[in-house]
Parts: structure tokens; sequence; C-alpha cells
């Protein structure tokens, strides 16, 4: 595309490094910014920038923060002795959503992953085994829940983690893979539904 | 969706404001923003607000141009008696790309849409009428080509603006309505097909 003015090029360009957004969307949404009064503009810009130079981690779970620890793990109304192990911080909202969690969590930062090069030393995986380690005297943790995607790269960390933190003596477990709520059985992939059966729930044992 | 970050937050809602983006793809294009450099973040807010506070538009044709004039309307090469009228910078560039107009423009900046509250007098309507008669001595405008689009509010436009030019004496033309090209014929909806058969081009006048 040749552009009519090296503004609006430089800004498709960028904005169209997002993921899933073309050069086409670039355009639209320039255009679309070009129409709307400077301080909005002014104000996405501000956004952007403030977030990406003044965001925390928190320092134990490594989740998202504006200060040193996150609001869950400062919270004494949370379990400290459970822990969710999750991807990144869209993993926390979705289980925040579901109301059903009262534990605090633990935020890999990604999952191990050899095509795209992320080994475990890249993920805060350390930090949670000393976390466990450091917890023990006060508050123990007493279960770890795995709470990753069902993907090769999310089972291949799962795997990784239940063998390490088994040596530590604290249980593990993984949130249950199965048809979802409101799922048709016919309609279920072949995977989903032999995993299904596989880990199949006994309504005797309750 | 409870933020742990008031940052991420603020950045969700105004990266929401774009057309087309909810809160779950804003969310999204955060986190990875978070996981890029903190210069890939940077580069994008400037060039959002250095394309917003330095924009300028053509004075002749108000096209979106780095200077007073825009390339085109500057070029000694391009036929002046010709005025391609459009909505906005998308279309002169989708007209561009065909290599097939070598005359002028002008953006008109949106089309006639009284839902939406634009009148002929919110559009570059007087400023394409006074173009006209300026241009009258030096190099007269012949033809004024209206390519809006096949919408409601594109024809009310172009239905109007015939009107005004025709009072000015020059030859008002639109852009051919029919079956794209490569189109079947089977699966061209009933307007379009009737409107191709209204407008059908005698081969026995060439």
């Amino acid at each position: 595309m040749n552009f009519p003015s090296k503004l609006i090029e430089d800004a498709v360009t960028e904005i169209s490094r997002l993921p899933g957004i073309g050069k086409k969307t670039a355009l639209r949404l320039a255009l679309h910014l070009l129409k709307q009064s400077e301080a909005h503009t002014e104000a996405l810009a501000l956004a952007l920038s403030r977030m990406r130079q003044e965001i925390k981690y928190c320092k134990i779970c490594h989740n998202v923060a504006d200060e040193e620890e996150c609001s869950i793990c400062k919270s004494h109304r949370r379990d400290g002795s459970i822990i969710c192990v999750v991807e990144d911080m869209r993993d926390v909202l979705a289980i925040e959503n579901t109301n059903q969690y009262q534990g605090k969590y633990h935020v890999l930062g990604g999952v191990i992953s050899p095509i795209q090069g992320i080994g475990p030393e890249d993920l805060k995986i350390e930090s949670l085994i000393q976390r466990i380690e450091k917890a023990s005297e006060s508050e123990p943790v007493k279960e770890v829940i795995l709470a990753l995607s069902a993907t090769m790269e999310g089972d291949t960390t799962a795997f990784y983690l239940a063998k390490r933190l088994k040596e530590k003596g604290v249980s593990v477990s993984t949130i249950a893979r199965g048809i979802p709520v409101g799922g048709e059985l016919e309609f279920t992939d072949e995977v989903t539904l032999g995993r299904s059966i596989m880990t199949r729930i006994n309504y005797n044992t309750d």
C-alpha cells in the first residue's frame, strides 16, 4: 500500500505488529483515531505507555500488580495452603470469575514449549518450589492445583511440575479435562471423550 | 472483569474503545505488549500520538497528507479535468491500487447519513463546488466521477452531489454497479442483478 502520509504509514506499521491485526485492520483503526478527538488518541497512547513502564509483578505469585504484592497474595481471607498454578493473568481472571476457588495463585508466565525455545528455566518454577519450601513453617502448602491448558505444551509443563513437586511432599492435582458443561456427547472430539471416560468420576466414593 | 492492576484496566478500557475490539481482545493485546520490550510499546504509543497531532489534510482534495498539498494534487502528470469523489482515504488507496485512474480526487470525509446526523454541510461538498468554480479558467473540470459505496447513504450522497454539480455544467458519472469480476450470476443478490440488467452496456455503441 502506498500511503499518502508517512505518519499514517508508521502508525499502521506499529498497529499491525499486534497479534491478529493485519495492515487493513490497522489502517481502519488509524483512520478511526483520526476521526476522533486528539484527547482520545492521547489517552490511548498514554495508557499503553504507562502500563508498559509502570507495571509491577507480585513478588510472591508473579501476577500483574500495581504494588509489590498483589491483592490476592495480601488477602488473609484466601487459603494459603492451596496454590493454583496458571500460565498467565488471563487464567487468574477466568478462575476468579467462577467464584469457586479460595486459594492462592502462582503465575508461571508461560508453558514449556521446545518449539518456541521456552524451557523450565524461563518460567517461574524455581520460585514456586522456593515458595513451597519457605511456607512450610507458618502455613504449609498442602496442595498444588495445576490449571494449565489441555495442549501438548500445557501437559508437558504439568508433567514436569508434578515430578518436581512430588519431591517436596505436596499433593499435586490437575483440573479435570472432560466434556464442557452444556456440551453434547456426539459433538465432542474423540480425545476429550476418551480422556473423560478414562478419568471418570465414581459416584460411590462420595 | 476485576483486573489485578489499574494500569492494565486503563489500557484495556482505552484499547477496547477502538471499533471491533472487545474487552477480551483488548486484554490479549495488552498482555502481548507486556511480553514485548518496552521500546515496542513506546514506538506504538509515539506513532499513534504523532499521527494524531501532526497529521495534515490536503487543502485541495482533503486527503490525508504530510504537507499542505498531497502528492496527487501537486502532480502535473495527473489529469486535473477529472475529479473522482470518494468517502475517505481508504477509497483513494483502493482506486490507486487499480492503476486505472489518472485524474485527481476529492475526499468528502464521509457520506450523508441522517441516522448518524451527518448532513451535506458536514462533508467537503462546498469545497468541491468552489474547486470546480475556481478551476474553470486554467484547467476546467470536465467530469466528476462519484465513487461512493453502493449503500443507502452512498446513493443519497451521490444523488445530492449529482443535483448540485449539474448546475455547474460538469459531466457527472458514477462507477458501475454490477456483478463483480469472477462473480457467478446465480449467487448474485437480486438487487445487484436487477441493477446490472437496468444499467446494461450496449456493445453496439462502442
